[in-house]
């Protein structure tokens, strides 16, 4: 059985290689490459993929699975050996059930949507990109049916991101929150308004950068292992355990756009590189889950990088370096700020009492798409009505509604849940954070996050893919995915600074 | 027969890709990589490697070579076709010949050579980079056996490189050029020394950068379609017909490195950019030899960057950027400090009049190594008493001398020469050049390089590895590599410079 298993690494450890090269052409078309490589570049990473699929559904890969789990019986069923082989077996199940033709004309659909989608935001024109969009729905569908029997055919695509996730679990977990966060933000709206006129100014972009940079170090992350660069949309990659970098973005009017990006994007990377160096290029080297890896971003972003207690160690610095453009402002007027709940278009810009509502009316789409209650030529006004009815406006045009997601046109439909479910996860664990290190909030007033790294190094992110997501929060607190913390969180915090 | 070319062309195309990936993960890795993500880089390259050997050199491949070679007797044997099967044909019987354990051996050897020669370079202690090199050349004897019979065993190495070469032509060529270029700078020692210490002061970073790219960009280097960084030795890389990017490296104290190391570097750029796009995705996708590639480069830094005519227009422009550096200095004394002759200890650092001598020391060491009339544990000091008989001077240690260049640790034997022929290719180029184009001094002097670019595009560019270098070169001239133009211009240029 040893060698087999370990017949079974040697391979893995090759798919690993091709995925982590993959990367490296995905991140440098994104940050580095010059225009004209865009069609070369495609033509690589389609025989990089071609060539890692190939690896991977073999009938030999499927031979050494069906062996390994006859003669595993004996293992520890937690033990690295027996979780390795389970999960292999979950990604070789998926990836043997979806005919090659089918991914191949996936790739191709997305490949066009991408380019249409693009023009399609520039120009506000949704009809140029419902026939795109119509045609990778359709693929989607297809793909979803090779996963028959299910209960609702979404589960086969919430499974891509969150495995083990049922679609029925998520409507529960929105249903409960949803009514809660409207009502939240409907409160807040009756408040009175708060000011923050003085973020919205010229900030060096070099200073900028530089204050990220030290937050990011502050936090933990370790330069000899990671870099940060520039790119359209901010992003975390992983080329292995040693090298996973972030991208940022910086807006010369808004400093805390590219502040908070890199303290998102670092949550993400410390993750990667928490990872357990024993599981190295196995699968297990992963997330547990799309949504456990929103809640380290969000974790670092938001319970640490909104909170006061950060920002009683940090302001001070903020204000040497932008001692105009903060004169006469104090740590409470900034908080506040920086705390700002405003309904508004952009997801991606959202503040943390309305981020959920954006993921929930997408998911509400998603379902009704896949439903066939809803068609494709219809989304526009759909997209309208939800927002009216959960956030209380109308976008103007598509480009600021319908249009600005790029996830659809790239075929991933079920991966928004995890942004919410994120959310959740990380407030739990801050609860069970709180009560294991009694001092957090005082080192974090310290600026000192060190043993907050230790902890999520030790519970969450050593453990990579090795239990699903449910199994691990359970694990780590006792209680599967809640929401319970997290409307506490918004309540308390909201309370504070609307009164 | 169309449908197995049709059917081979998609397998190269998918090896290309590979090639070009690996040359992605290999630029990142000297240009960005944090430090610590070397071993898992390492891993990949490797993984990329043999997955591109594997597709190459299968049986399928084999067999399709040899229908189509007995299929294509009716092809016109200078069509893309016959060429394409018959520089296919060649790779395939190289990369079979060599048994894949060897290879491994080899990959082995060098990766851990590669590191010893750093720490001994560091360290000046040649002893402990002996036994690697010896290994090294033990694995490349064996590896070069594989293609007996041969008339001598380093015929084989310089295959690699200037494919059809022989070492005798080779030894033909040096010998006839040596003693005139010893002479050379004999002659030049004996006359009155030239000043260039105003070229060694602060130039500031940033702007020696600009002008780099301003020139690179007046060549006709197309930023859409290249980029260029900065890298501890500068380098050109492909990642495709489209993306082709440059590196340098920017001295604060000698401006003429970086500047003329972009002039280098654009010239292999502008070769790589023309090729001709119906050879996209093949073997002929590249050039006609490592000579070849030379001889582009030397020709935009030596011929063009490094004479009159060029600083006719740029020296005011550089002259207004660096006003301070440069006062008091006129185009005649700038021009005689740029070409000043001087024997030095380090290859990449020589002079036009100089650096032929360095690589003829070299080829006289790797002959004697391989036909085993030289032992590497007396390397050192036949190194220093050849820099004594062809420079006059001797390094006062193994850094300044045997342990410089890093070709050696990496199995690169029989590249050398090239860079030597690459100079005489450059000038029976420039020879005909001038025939062709009557004004093209005109042009240069007045910054335009449009009509060089063409020409060289038509001439040079545009076959890419179609024809071995000895043919080309007739096709193009007339004659085949010959040394004469290149010694009547080093004579005539610092005869005039030295008077």
């Amino acid at each position: 059985m040893e060698n087999k298993l370990d017949h079974l690494k040697q391979i893995l450890g090759k798919v690993s290689d091709f995925g982590y090269a993959i990367a490296v052409l995905d991140w440098d078309q994104q940050v580095n490459m010059p225009e004209e490589g865009d069609l070369e570049r495609g033509e690589q990473i389609s025989t990089l993929h071609e060539a890692a699929h190939n690896l991977f559904v073999s009938d030999e890969v499927g031979q050494l699975l069906s062996d390994l789990l006859s003669d595993s019986s004996g293992l520890e069923p937690d033990s690295d050996e027996a979780r390795l082989i389970k999960v292999t077996k979950r990604e070789f199940d998926k990836e043997t059930k979806i005919p090659i033709q089918l991914i191949m004309e996936l790739s191709q659909a997305t490949t066009m949507a991408h380019n249409a989608w693009v023009k399609a935001k520039t120009n506000n024109d949704f009809k140029s990109f419902q026939p795109h969009l119509e045609k990778i729905i359709e693929l989607t569908k297809n793909k979803a049916e090779c996963f028959k029997p299910y209960d609702h055919i979404y589960d086969a695509l919430l499974d891509d991101y969150e495995a083990g996730m049922k679609t029925t679990d998520v409507r529960k977990i929105f249903s409960d929150i949803r009514p809660q966060q409207v009502a939240l933000i409907k409160n807040i709206k009756e408040s009175n308004p708060i000011d923050d006129s003085f973020l919205k100014v010229n900030f060096e972009k070099s200073k900028q950068w530089q204050f990220g940079v030290d937050v990011a170090k502050a936090f933990g992350l370790d330069w000899k292992k990671s870099r940060q660069d520039v790119s359209a949309h901010p992003f975390t990659t992983s080329f292995g355990q040693k090298d996973v970098r972030i991208t940022t973005n910086i807006n010369e009017n808004l400093p805390t756009s590219a502040l908070f990006s890199t303290m998102h994007e670092t949550g993400h990377a410390l993750y990667e590189l928490g990872f357990n160096p024993l599981h190295r290029r196995t699968p297990l080297s992963n997330a547990a889950s799309f949504a456990f890896h929103e809640s380290q971003s969000r974790l670092w972003e938001n319970l640490v990088g909104r909170s006061k207690f950060f920002w009683n160690h940090f302001f001070p610095k903020f204000k040497t370096i932008f001692s105009d453009q903060l004169s006469g402002v104090d740590l409470e007027t900034f908080y506040k700020a920086i705390n700002k709940v405003e309904p508004s278009f952009i997801r991606t810009e959202a503040d943390e009492a309305t981020y959920n509502l954006h993921v929930m009316l997408r998911f509400e789409l998603e379902l009704a798409l896949f439903e066939g209650n809803l068609r494709v030529e219809h989304l526009p006004e759909a997209w309208n009505e939800h927002m009216q009815q959960y956030l209380g406006l109308v976008p103007p045009n598509d480009s600021l509604g319908v249009l600005q997601d790029v996830h659809w046109s790239a075929g991933l439909f079920g991966y928004f849940p995890t942004y919410a479910i994120g959310n959740l996860i990380s407030l739990q664990l801050w609860e069970k954070i709180h009560k294991e290190l009694k001092m957090i909030d005082d080192r974090i007033s310290d600026g000192e996050f060190s043993e907050l790294l230790e902890w999520l190094r030790n519970n969450v992110h050593i453990h990579g893919a090795k239990y699903e997501s449910q199994e691990l929060i359970q694990k780590i607190t006792g209680s599967k995915i809640d929401a319970a913390p997290y409307i506490h969180y918004l309540k308390t915090k909201y309370n504070e600074i609307y009164n």
